[in-house]
């Protein structure tokens, strides 16, 4: 090893937990493919899906579990990888026994900083030995998503500004969609309480959870023009350019690769000395570079006019909750555990932010704060989801070198790898959801937070994954946080967030008071007396015994009340003690976190959907499942012959009757084309008026997306037959068992 | 009048439509109660329920309009008044007469101002004559949203932020359905194109609408510690204390009421010089004041890290439809006319916010833009509002002193009291969404900008006011903004925001354009070669010709493109002069913009809800309509009897199933107690299972909240009938003609 290795850096061990769970967190698109080598085949998908809300198969959702069958590595690709899985292995061995052996931290950091390195370069390897999906083509996607305005750069007429994007119609229907979905499928189904919070959040408030100090990235500015670099960013670029350079030596060619390799875990001063040391430049400008320093990554501002009252952007929504737990736990009628949920944009000021909506500035969270008894973390509805599968890359199968594993929820709790039912039970919960809006469920795996990954005060921590061609993209973070947050916030505010438990048997306590004489106090002091004895009232049975001392050995006692003494004398106050049957005892509930990033589970499902027509490749689509299609079906009029108005607008109005979103095109072009257009905009279903809806019996056609399957169905029922396809009560096999197929070619109508 | 008036305060002139039409504006919290002297009976409301989306008698609405039946005015009010009123007419006349002869502007603002005193004395005057509803309670109403946490201050146990508000899980549940209610009520029903863009917005797109210049309140400052006043609210307190000092001189007090009076329309030297006169100090230090000054309205910070680019959170959605006109128009297949609709949060850094929800730092708005051909703003759907009728306070009446009138929407257009079709067509859309989701309609009113109110560019802006305990409460917008918003983007990008027209018959015109010689352009100027042909391309016939003219004498142009000059010969162009026959036209669409203040129509609703039974009135609830009621059922146990167990999770999975929220109450306490809970929370509909519900036939009590009527219906219904209550289908009349009566007492359970 070249370098002094520690693992860390900014943003990774001092607020390890915001950086690692949540939507924008820095460090975690990783270009690892691991899942890659596993065989599904390509009928899996539809077998999964979880049955839609409110269906007749919904109540027997215990029996529709989401299957990972027939998944198997291939033999001779294990065959090559299997020394580099040794390799891994015998590093994560010596870690564990240096933390066994109790060994020093910087003896202890070096191993896991190689352990990193190892880990880096099996998954390298394993991304190698597997063909990517011929099949997707980014640049395909991105046009189609732009072209028919999914989402696109905001303020684009004023040159834009990159991390920032604005859905159109459809983008904002799919996500408008989604999140109705997580509302009834988190909030309704668990009856958990919704809030709806600030975004402008006082400085304190994240002063006390730790965004002020240590929520930052580091970087460097142009010292000429001030333009700023993310360093990592800008020391991999460069490396990389070092190494394609003829002129470079094989020595240096292979220190940049280790470079590369150990970047993640370096620090502030070691990334300072590769930057000098490579006399690196500002990319374009060739102007000096500053020395790395930190960029805290929130927002700021000042509420109301003074300029005194600091503000930021919320780089989260979960703080919001934790500030209103008592009023929420009062509201629950004073019962634990609940949960508590909300949805809202929270604000991250990236330092130059790339890959689409993966990394923006402003993005949608929808979060979970469940609270329970730390010592009661089962969950009641666990034998709902004990049978689950799910794809697990636990820590240790990290430090082994092993592949992620497909385990039941069930197991994962009884063996210990997931630490307790109501973490593991939202996982599966997490995976229903992320199926049920489209996400593929072969490229789906959650991974454990290694330790020295997770906050020191995590218990737990899985990250749900969703493979894209950026890579294994965090979606959602699922984190069992202990006492945390609420400790955090009654240290900075004096307000006792906590709840209480009734203890078994009641206990006999002894308890020491400093009890005031109110008149007496209340003569002395006057305005202050409620304070002063609302402060003795507080005082913890050490500083009882203290002030009893104080009173007898020097007749006074000095009580101090923020920058205020008062004197306090022995006629004032008299110590009490006595005992006390309890039957209930205070304690900090501890919570189990759920964090969503609605934006990059969207660009996952728009990966996961984009689908070319075999005819030629030129027409695209998205395979959106109906319940997050934006629109559930077209109208389409065979030719502008006025005799179809009528019918078109009848039909339009009675799908918007019955809560179908709908659009009429009557824009000329054939069926065909149209057909085209409305696929692009992934509307599932689509229906044509033509010259026989005229007659009687009147019948129009009705087309599925997919599989362009066209039935014919009299008008008056096909309102009712588009519902039931679009919230999940029937299928279109279903259709298709029912009605005559209408077999005429799209192309030549 | 004693001062020289000129009606203008920072905020009405320079920006009135924003703050006239929107949430957060600051001077339309006006405590009139003109329409208090209007008799209505107490049923009228639920005769005047729109029927719910979807319903069966939705198909009928036009039928169903919302009729102000039996509305009169007290002649013995209106005797007293009519003074008030002929002074105000008088008035009216006289500003009338100086518009049409062209009088000064000043003499005009001098009479303007003379006439909104004149309006306030005879506002104040209905007001006095009015009894107050003596069934609101403000505090009452006000405890219960707090102890039941519909909303809280934010950050409380930090001590809280004026402005903020956290809306818990009833509040929060009630939003959203307000807002589902208005996507399925504007965007499904009238196909809009919805779109979510970006809240930080760059600084050049809020110069273009005007909000960086002119977005601003006037404050003074505590010169010690730095404390700001708004500089209207501090000037009203001061001056009505001043009026209560037995020291102060009749003659001095007079002066005081006139101050208060015309204080909405003065500008910044008048309010110094008021200041100065009284000697003003800051109130509790008593310190100094500094002199009046301007402040922006909008938060700001800096986009990215090298604290180059500034941006501000928006102070309003519409923008974000503005600069995605193009996007959108090709997304409607280049077609006009079409809406966009948007919701979303927006922010204003209010100097000192009060009155609850009505004024805070942060709010949701949703916002439409129509699109349309300013030479045609018909409506297609006109016909089926034309007989709604409405409650109009034109700006006629207004300066003739009259009071607000009930005519159709039909008639309003006819007599061109409201401007055009589609402006009407959307007020009818508005009262309609807004009685839905709770507005008690004889609280509403449509009131008109008088021109002086209104934007220069504006052609006609209508405020939906609701009456409440702080007076009649803009709480949406509804304005024809003419070209204006795209227009000024136009200008400051150079990206043309227009759209095509077709002829009516192809038009011949002549053409003249400078054609650049591409290849010694290309050789002559190289990479900038491109921009120069494109500016050659731009150039408008006036400047073509002069680029001819220059040629011919000096032999060469000059072409000046930004900083940059490049001088051209004749040998590189060429002026062409000919003649086209052109089909379509470009124009400047122009905008109709209805506004929802969402906060502010919440508000409206708690209090138009807000009942106390009659039995001792210590019972508070809030009847809202089941399609905004934040849950729909509650179950309830009749005691902890684990037999109810079983029946109760049963009914709570299928309403849950049925997309019936709810929730168990199975808390001790006896029925009574537990409804009045769930009356607080307003959930509309309540089952308790008693031991009844155990035998064949299983049964269960269904209540009615607001009339707390009980019917036994047949378990394996009864989740059904509540699906069919909670969104419309049926009426608890219906209910009671169906199912036997349960008669027992309420309080005897």
């Amino acid at each position: 090893m070249k370098f002094p290795f520690v693992i860390k850096t900014v943003a990774s061990l001092v607020l390890s937990r915001k950086l690692l769970c949540h939507q924008s967190c820095t460090n975690k698109i990783k270009p690892f493919l691991i899942l890659r080598n596993l065989y599904v085949p390509s009928s899996l998908r539809s077998q999964q899906e979880v049955p839609a809300w409110g269906s007749k198969r919904h109540k027997n959702k215990q029996k529709l579990k989401i299957q990972f069958i027939n998944i198997m590595a291939d033999p001779k690709i294990e065959e090559v990888l299997a020394p580099f899985r040794a390799s891994v292995k015998e590093q994560g061995d010596i870690v564990r026994q240096l933390k066994e052996s109790g060994a020093p931290e910087l003896d202890l950091k070096k191993a896991v900083a190689e352990l990193k390195t190892r880990k880096k370069i099996l998954e390298d390897k394993e991304l190698e030995l597997t063909p990517v999906e011929a099949s997707f083509d980014r640049a395909k996607m991105e046009d189609l998503l732009k072209r028919r305005f999914f989402f696109d750069q905001s303020f684009a007429i004023y040159g834009g500004i990159t991390g920032q994007f604005d859905f159109g119609p459809m983008g904002c229907a799919m996500k408008a969609n989604m999140l109705n979905t997580w509302r009834s499928f988190f909030i309704l189904e668990e009856q958990m309480l919704e809030v709806d919070c600030s975004i402008l959040t006082p400085e304190p408030v994240l002063k006390a959870s730790g965004h002020v100090d240590r929520f930052a990235d580091l970087m460097v500015k142009d010292e000429k023009n001030g333009e700023c670099f993310r360093l990592d960013h800008l020391i991999k670029a460069h490396l990389e350019k070092v190494k394609t350079d003829k002129k470079t030596t094989a020595e240096v060619k292979l220190e940049c690769e280790d470079i590369v390799i150990k970047l993640d875990g370096m620090n502030k001063e070691e990334m300072r000395v590769i930057l000098r040391k490579f006399e690196m430049k500002a990319p374009l400008t060739n102007n000096e570079l500053s020395d790395p320093m930190e960029f805290n990554l929130m927002f700021s501002t000042f509420i109301g006019p003074t300029g005194l009252v600091r503000g930021f952007l919320r780089p989260e929504t979960a703080q919001g909750i934790f500030v209103n737990f008592k009023r929420l736990l009062e509201f629950n009628q004073e019962k634990l555990p609940f949960a508590a949920a909300q949805i809202g944009n929270s604000f991250r000021n990236e330092i130059s932010p790339r890959s689409g909506l993966i990394r923006v500035r402003e993005f949608t969270m929808a979060e979970i704060e469940h609270f329970c008894d730390p010592t009661d973390k089962s969950h009641p509805k666990f034998d709902e989801v004990r049978d689950v599968q799910v794809l697990l890359y636990s820590a240790c199968n990290q430090m082994d070198g092993k592949a992620a594993e497909i385990v039941t929820i069930g197991k994962a709790v009884d063996d210990k790898t997931i630490a307790n039912e109501t973490l593991a039970y939202f996982m599966a919960r997490i995976q229903q959801y992320m199926v049920k809006v489209g996400v593929d469920p072969k490229k789906l795996r959650f991974r454990q937070h290694m330790n020295n990954e997770m906050a020191h005060y995590a218990c737990d921590c899985w990250d749900a994954e969703c493979l894209t061609s950026y890579g294994w993209v965090e979606c959602v973070g699922c984190a069992d946080r202990s006492a945390y947050d609420l400790s955090q916030h009654t240290k900075s505010t004096g307000v006792r967030l906590v709840a209480e438990r009734k203890l078994r048997e009641p206990k006999t306590i002894d308890v020491v008071e400093a009890v005031a004489n109110k008149g007496l106090v209340g003569k002395s002091f006057k305005k202050e007396a409620k304070e002063i004895m609302e402060a003795l009232a507080k005082l913890e049975p050490s500083a009882v015994a203290e002030v009893e001392e104080s009173l007898k050995n020097n007749g006074k006692y000095v009580l101090e009340i923020g920058a205020n003494s008062y004197i306090l004398t022995p006629d004032m106050l008299e110590v009490k003690r006595y005992q006390k049957t309890i039957y209930v005892e205070e304690y900090v509930p501890n919570v189990i976190e759920p964090s969503f990033g609605i934006g990059r589970i969207m660009y996952s499902i728009f990966e996961h959907n984009f689908k070319v027509r075999s005819d030629g490749g030129q027409r695209t689509y998205f395979s959106l499942p109906p319940v997050i299609a934006p629109l559930k079906c077209s109208v389409l009029p065979l030719s502008n012959n006025p005799e179809f108005v009528p019918y078109v607008r009848q039909l339009s109005r009675d799908l918007t009757g019955l809560d179908v979103s709908n659009r009429v095109d009557d824009s000329s072009g054939s069926i065909g084309r149209r057909y085209a257009r409305t696929d692009e905009i992934a509307i599932p279903f689509g229906i044509t008026i033509d010259f026989d809806s005229l007659k009687e019996p009147h019948t129009a056609t009705l087309r599925e997306r997919d599989t362009m399957g066209q039935v014919r169905i009299p008008l008056k029922e096909i309102a009712g037959v588009v519902r039931d396809l679009s919230y999940g009560k029937i299928t279109w096999t279903d259709v298709e068992a029912k009605y005559p197929k209408f077999e005429q070619q799209e192309t030549k109508t």
